[in-house]
């Protein structure tokens, strides 16, 4: 427990009146009754019950066991809750009987996942990648500075931070083996990334232009899209990866909302190429790339402090390609950056870079923690809820 | 309207008390009122009132919007549900009061899709597809003999047989264009596909083995993959198919029993390499192929006529393969065979193959309907219900 009451915020601390990310959440007293939760500190505020004791017209939103129909209402609904939310901190202090301590709560899957989208929008990540998988090809395949690559996984294994992973088994191949064979992954790796959930749908036939961006995300949250390299490797030719990633992708219990990076917009990278119009942000009101600053830890050891503020391309451009083709957005759809990696050795995403492909990978035990943090206003940071898994031995249940 | 009464179903009829596939149906006097249907002749038996006049313990599994809570009730509920539908009939008559004519109904998206997998089953296909997006390279990659390569497409674009497809716009860059550029898609193409749909889910880190297949899939419908191949031929590499196909993906009305298809069994072609053991059918106890006979007609005329007992990798080997890592399954959860293609010229399942990547492709206003059946007992025909869509210019809405 921590030592300051629930009235107080600890100096420094990221999840301040400026954060305040949704997340779904069960107490032991009313273990099946899941309702929206706002982070404080290290508590979480219960929004469905505070709202409706002040006669909230959102407290039926947030007395829900998914974020969904939140996300549906729109983004004027959004700021409002957003709005009603600070109000009841504007002391600094979280009201009486709504809060509980975080660490004893359940925190669950706070959006019902529809369509699961990963994109590969780290030009380190690909061009690195890109040198181990295909030694002997281009390392950045021609399209890729052209449009934001990306690929549909499956949303049915989209998992809370928290839950464990079992490594998976499939077929492996190394490239000196003649014959594949079967069993546990030997290189079972991480992808550190983040995420992006849609709140209001579009319908088919109706592109999202770079500016309408914001009325479409909720928002924003971590990701480890685990990845078994030899598996992967194997398969992914000539229809990219399948089961290297559909055993299992996490994601942070807490989504923030988009409104909270306003501090922290910078310009991404400069282009190498002019991009066709429906990509095109040169001119755009607000810069696309968000800085956000995360940090992956394996067994409590820094392994990498990747910089999502190097990525080429924006989700602003990603959201727009996924839709140009007229495919419909629904509530709940999700997107993830691909994995974030910068320049320095130091800030790679996935051991597959790290150990330049020769490993070690994740060993059985091993836990995985990816945080991270924003710019915040006059100083201040915003953080986003932790991503964490910890590897089970292939077999078990 | 058709010539015979309710109380007669024609002779060869592929419609027949063997077939009864479901769909979901609405009548122009209860539009808000989705319920499930079964096809028999040219007739839609209310399933729901029917039942529920017999005072059915299904009843309320039948008067619902999806076949998910059937789906998801499990084989041998489906098992009593198609023995009860098929009393009615006992004496080759509809229950009076509970038919309407098949063109009187309108027809709706049979089920909720959870994710949608495609696979890459034909060899025919995969080698002709192959030559014509990699002339330079091996037509079928080495991993295809050994695992049915597949992939994740977008699920909330599964689209019910009837919907229009409007043509996609997006980057094309053809090999002799220096830089992409952006518009209609001009080479958009057809796949003939079968698909089967999950009933029963299955949960993380319980593969399905071959054997557990009937346990778990509800029924088969044919496919219409749309491909816009300009668009997918400059996204694919290397995390596949992306805005070329998640435009729209039409499925038939009808999901047809897999029983249905227990006198079509056939033997799937000879395997080239001994398979790894959870793909091993070699010894299954019944036959993992099936003979269903596709017809694909453009504007009225047949193009093709796929032959779906020659694909190399089985239904039951997708799905083994599909959980083998410890994905999860869920009711809903979709997968389609991929391409339809046998070995003759007027056997190839899509435009790509029957024009040898030249085209012609699909033109404005081009309708598409994919037809098929199987043989059934002592002569009879397995109907399995169409997949029609016809396409519209780009940019309309």
């Amino acid at each position: 427990m921590p030592q300051h009451s629930p009235h107080e915020l600890p100096e420094g601390d990221p999840f301040g009146a400026d954060a305040l990310p949704y997340g779904v959440f069960t107490t032991p007293g009313a273990p099946d009754h899941p309702r929206i939760g706002v982070r404080y500190g290290a508590y979480v505020l219960d929004a469905a019950t505070a709202t409706a004791e002040r006669g909230s017209a959102y407290a039926d939103l947030l007395d829900q066991p998914v974020l969904n129909p939140l996300m549906a209402a729109g983004r004027p609904v959004w700021q409002a809750v957003r709005a009603e939310i600070r109000g009841m901190l504007d002391d600094g202090t979280l009201p009486g009987g709504h809060a509980h301590p975080l660490d004893e709560v359940t925190l669950h899957l706070p959006f019902e996942v529809a369509d699961y989208v990963d994109f590969y929008a780290s030009e380190h990540h690909a061009t690195n990648a890109g040198r181990i998988f295909r030694p002997n090809g281009q390392a950045l395949p021609p399209n890729w500075k052209h449009l934001p690559i990306g690929y549909h996984g499956r949303a049915g294994t989209v998992v809370v931070s928290g839950t464990d992973v079992v490594r998976p088994q499939g077929q492996r191949k190394a490239p000196d083996e003649e014959l594949p064979s079967f069993g546990p992954s030997r290189r079972l790796d991480i992808e550190a990334e983040v995420g992006f959930v849609v709140g209001t749908p579009a319908p088919a036939r109706t592109p999202v232009p770079l500016d309408a961006f914001r009325d479409h995300v909720f928002g924003v949250c971590l990701v480890n899209d685990w990845s078994a390299r030899d598996i992967q490797s194997w398969e992914y030719v000539p229809l990219g990866p399948f089961l290297g990633k559909s055993f299992a992708t996490s994601v942070s219990a807490w989504i923030t909302p988009l409104e909270a990076f306003d501090a922290a917009r910078v310009a991404p990278p400069a282009r190498d190429f002019p991009l066709l119009p429906y990509l095109d942000d040169s001119s755009a009101p607000e810069p696309g790339g968000i800085d956000i600053r995360l940090e992956v830890r394996i067994n409590g050891e820094v392994v990498s402090r990747p910089p999502f503020s190097a990525m080429y391309w924006t989700a602003a451009q990603q959201l727009a390609h996924m839709t140009v083709n007229g495919a419909s957005l629904r509530t709940g759809d999700f997107y993830a950056s691909g994995t974030v990696s910068g320049p320095e050795s130091d800030q790679l995403g996935c051991l597959l870079e790290i150990t330049a492909g020769k490993g070690p990978f994740l060993a059985d035990g091993d836990e995985v923690v990816i945080t991270a943090w924003a710019p915040g206003r006059g100083g201040a940071r915003i953080g986003l809820g932790e991503v964490a898994g910890r590897v089970l031995p292939a077999g078990g249940r």
